[in-house]
């Protein structure tokens, strides 16, 4: 199968690593120039729990030309629009789209440039850090739940999971993905934007009831919202998640503390409880807590005068 | 008149040295030790408008005996049961007691050790800082508005804004005096959590449009609350007050960023933002802002483990 990989993050690297691995013809996506360098200068550099050089094609969005049969979308949140627009020739009439942004809203995007038969969805609990340009760092194994928006459903993908998985990627099909999509926003809009603003591991934020407090009157507010929407969410579950899984992660930064307070970059806000504050206003359901957090952070991203 | 500051920060020093430089018998109390035993080895220094070795009587309020006829409460707010406290001694049937403390509700806490009567409460635009043990810096004037709850009135403590007005202290009795201290509180109540936060300036904090959102949230929710009170409050005069204030001590951090970030010491947040969210719980008024800003400075203090 031919496959680009739009966004050759840390976790498009695997994804593609794997990808090219399995026996597909497999092209990473980016416009971060030290990175693309990189990989062209001594290939993909595979850290943790293997250690090799990897050779692979990366490029930047605008130069490829070729029609996929597949595109792996993994851009930042606010970066999915350029990157759609950059690889509008390469999308056809056949090319099948997977979209595994973190956030929420994005599939309305996506329809501007694919058609909905060829849209899927998706949510993964796979990791990888990126330790320099052209290094990552690939540790432990993860799953990804992902739905067709083709009204033939999954037999309409059915090459893709296939691929995927002979890939090792552990792909579930899912019936109704997006609840699974909202749990995982869940987890990001409760730790990204509060680990940001106090500075802080996921897990000393959460050691004090104050936090706690916070945490469930946001969740509170993406229910609210989701339901509304009529997404299928379960409140007390979905705290219990997100205190597993900041249990599980106490003693790590989440995404927007790097991005903002490590890297001083834009982050995500405005697609995780930005994206919830937008839909409450259009649906008349309040969320103070998650257009508080989002002004917080944009007010911070303004000291730090990031733009 | 035989005076007790009971609280010798920057802006006990500063009224107590006036007082006692014309004509009245001063006594600070602190339990600061190394500002006691600073003032007690030198004299309290005085610098920036003038720059002398000044002489004062300093001890701990546990020390002070003798029965006074004025005493000004200038702790921090969490301090002020503990000062009353222990100086329940010298508070006799005539001493008149001034609470000048940053905050909303004290009055509630001294008429647990003061007849009602003998209580004026008051707010102040003088400044000062401390800069070493026993070091005060003291520049330009201020004023100070204050209000009797005697049954008598402005004539009940004539005296006492007679001997601060001839310590050049320009006192202005203010026969509504509660709204200024509410309009203070707004002041504080958008600055010092805002900016303890984000780690930034006032003029920092103030400069994105996302900032000015919350603050105008945080003045309305003071506002809602306080008009339910019986305060008489001007919305849009007190954010051109906040707003005016900003650009005037833009280059300045609030004192919670020095208590928080600077020093790690425990913050006034539940007498500020924190007292409105629970007089909003008292009232049926939702406070969403206040109540989130009051928990993320919980949390940040947990997170810097300051007890």
């Amino acid at each position: 199968m031919f496959i680009y990989i739009a966004g050759a993050g840390a976790m498009g690297c695997r994804f593609g690593y794997q990808l090219q691995k399995s026996g597909n013809e497999v092209i990473l996506l980016d416009n971060w120039q030290a990175h693309i360098d990189a990989i062209k200068a001594n290939g993909l550099h595979i850290t943790g729990d293997e250690d090799l050089m990897y050779p692979m094609t990366i490029m930047h969005p605008t130069e490829a030309t070729r029609e996929a049969d597949f595109i792996i979308l993994f851009t930042k949140a606010m970066q999915l629009k350029a990157m759609l627009t950059d690889i509008k020739s390469i999308i056809g009439a056949k090319t099948k789209v997977l979209c595994l942004l973190n956030g929420l809203g994005h599939e309305d995007t996506i329809r501007e440039f694919v058609p909905q038969e060829n849209i899927m969805m998706g949510v993964t609990v796979w990791t990888a850090g990126l330790k320099n340009p052209g290094v990552v760092f690939l540790q432990g194994k993860g799953t990804i739940n992902l739905q067709s928006f083709s009204s033939q459903g999954e037999a309409a993908v059915k090459d893709i999971v296939d691929t995927m998985n002979a890939a090792g990627l552990n792909v579930i099909y899912d019936n109704d993905v997006v609840p699974s999509i909202w749990r995982k926003a869940c987890v990001n809009g409760t730790m990204n934007s509060t680990c940001a603003l106090t500075d802080s591991k996921i897990g000393q934020f959460f050691g004090s009831e104050a936090a706690i407090r916070i945490v469930k009157t946001i969740i509170h507010e993406f229910v609210l919202v989701g339901t509304a929407e009529g997404v299928k969410l379960n409140e007390q579950e979905i705290v219990d998640y997100v205190m597993h899984t900041a249990e599980i992660a106490a003693n790590h930064y989440p995404s927007m503390h790097q991005d903002l307070i490590q890297n001083h970059r834009l982050t995500e806000i405005d697609y995780i409880n930005g994206a919830v504050a937008r839909k409450g206003v259009r649906l008349g359901i309040a969320t103070p807590y998650c257009q508080m957090i989002t002004d917080l952070i944009h007010a911070k991203e303004s000291i730090l005068e990031i733009k």
